[in-house]
């Protein structure tokens, strides 16, 4: 069997612009603790025991790929696993996130992150391996990875934080081991993207969860040069491939964050899609942003919700269908595969026209 | 002795768009636990009793004057002081925030939060008229409430949040409900700055502090029409007054919350002074917006990015230098001085001249 042609699959459509048979949904985090069948075979431990077993990472990935039938499954990873695999020492705590018991502090830590090469992330190639074999042709499997900014902050705060004054203070204060750090981080980046695409993946989501903490000077400065360099090379290896930049609250970072080289941008609920579009030119493709509270308010809430975002968008081809962040670990599943439907309904498109 | 002339009151005459001595400073929590005779006569418990305490909270409220030389005294308060003073059952847990043990969850609520009549802070009357006899003339005292946004969160949260999932749901999902409740605390907004502008002082912030969590059509519908209501009220009751309008990460709401009726808009880092004045025109006063986290980077690093707010600026009068966020409590008092020193000294200005 020939794979389909592009324009066949609804997320590929949206990334090049041409209508697809509706607008694509998936949702941040759809595969975790929002399912009961995640809940019953995921058991106890660190989310890192998970995602090192393969075939337990793969079918955690496809659980919602079944339940809602949305139009991308995401690998279920997280994005400290880079830096785990190397030896950093994080783990992520439930109900906490990322922890480092000997945080980032100053130039000597640099020995304790080593060149993350493929052999240490065999068990995610095999992940993808397994994926490509059974997930519909019509379904792309999405790679993604923490950017340099976001990855950097939970190694040097040591856990999750409010302020990053321990990361703004060693970017202001020591602008030479700043870089050195954010410049191995986004080789992570990139060697992890790329073991993904490599083994199957179609598109990656780079992270940048924090960055919204950043002014535009510092972001411009610090950040930018890194993850402008994750995207460059990851399009110089593999051409085809999409790159989603996202970040929280960043809407002062907009045309910034485009900048550093995505093709689509993830925007939250506080960015208007249209907006966006006005701000970045039509040649951007929005995905997003329903914010997940709504979906927790019931479901009459959720999908009026949905529907505003659609509004927004006003039919463009150019969107893919999202939360603003993170499934909440609480949300109905039900909910989500209400909404997955109603976008379907509401965006089917019935000819194979292109912009 | 007559009361100075406003353009020889700093603060004020950045407020009128004149041009005082020299640019005027303040930081938002200038009073408090960063400061060494602060801890010393603090003592323990809620911050609320030295709240109701008027010699302990006015000697609070001068410290940071006599230590720092700052150009306005804002008042030892905090943002549910209208809320627990009318037995709404809240306090503020050290280390934690606001805590109510028992949030609003329905209409039944309503009826804990009857009218805040003005012997009801009766105590904060009185500090304010110890420190209308004991401030400098040239150092106004600044009033200041939770914005209806902001106090609603908590009372519905029950606790800092992250999400705001439950104040979502509220607005959302029961309209008439929300407009209620925020309707009664922008009413308790007006009567605890009206007790504080009646006893002498000369300026309110209202703090939405987490409104950023909002996107715009949100702030829009759900929190602006009782913001506005606020700033209208104090208007009409005190004309010479000044409002400054306040939150975290609302790049995305700056023209919105400037609609309110603010006279000056207060920004944290996320954004430009030069670019809040090219979105909100020449006749706003502009309050910030340094980066809390680098003073606590060092001194090198807090006055080179004091240095950067002043270039932001470009020497315009309307202008009120403070942090981005409130003084974190490790910060060193010493750096905090030495900012107000180097802004004093590098906006001296000799003559008298207006713009």
């Amino acid at each position: 069997m020939s794979p389909p042609n592009p324009s066949e699959i609804p997320f590929l459509a949206a990334v090049q612009g041409t209508r697809g048979r509706h607008t694509p949904v998936w949702f941040m985090r759809q595969a975790g603790r929002s399912l009961p069948e995640y809940r019953e075979i995921r058991g106890s431990g660190s989310i890192l025991d998970a995602i090192y077993q393969p075939e337990l990472a793969a079918e955690i990935t496809l659980q919602p790929v079944r339940r809602h039938g949305v139009d991308a499954a995401v690998l279920f990873s997280d994005i400290v696993v880079p830096v785990h695999a190397v030896g950093f020492g994080i783990d992520v705590a439930p109900g906490t996130g990322p922890v480092a018991q000997s945080p980032f502090r100053g130039a000597d830590d640099l020995k304790r992150l080593p060149p993350l090469t493929h052999d240490l992330v065999d068990h995610v190639a095999i992940t993808v391996d397994i994926l490509s074999r059974e997930l519909p042709n019509d379904v792309p499997l999405l790679a993604f990875a923490g950017a340099p900014f976001t990855v950097a902050s939970y190694l040097i705060e040591g856990s999750p934080s409010r302020t990053y004054q321990r990361t703004k203070s060693l970017m202001h204060g020591n602008e030479a081991l700043w870089h050195s750090l954010v410049g191995v981080l986004a080789d992570y980046a990139i060697e992890f993207i790329d073991v993904q695409l490599t083994h199957g993946a179609r598109a990656f989501q780079l992270f940048d969860s924090w960055a919204g903490a950043l002014s535009p000077d510092d972001y411009e400065r610090f950040v930018l040069p890194h993850s402008s360099r994750v995207f460059a090379e990851l399009k110089q290896r593999h051409p085809q491939s999409a790159g989603i930049h996202f970040g929280i609250g960043c809407d002062h970072l907009l045309e910034l964050m485009y900048s550093a080289g995505a093709d689509v941008i993830g925007l939250d609920w506080r960015t208007s899609i249209a907006k966006a579009r006005a701000r970045l030119g039509e040649s951007v493709t929005v995905q997003g942003n329903l914010d997940p509270a709504l979906v927790l308010a019931g479901r009459e809430t959720a999908i009026a919700g949905a529907q505003r975002v659609l509004d927004d968008n006003g039919g463009h081809p150019r969107h893919i269908f999202n939360l603003g962040h993170g499934v909440q670990p609480d949300t109905d599943p039900g909910i989500l595969t209400e909404i997955v439907n109603m976008v379907h309904e509401r965006t089917r498109h019935k000819g194979g026209s292109t912009e």
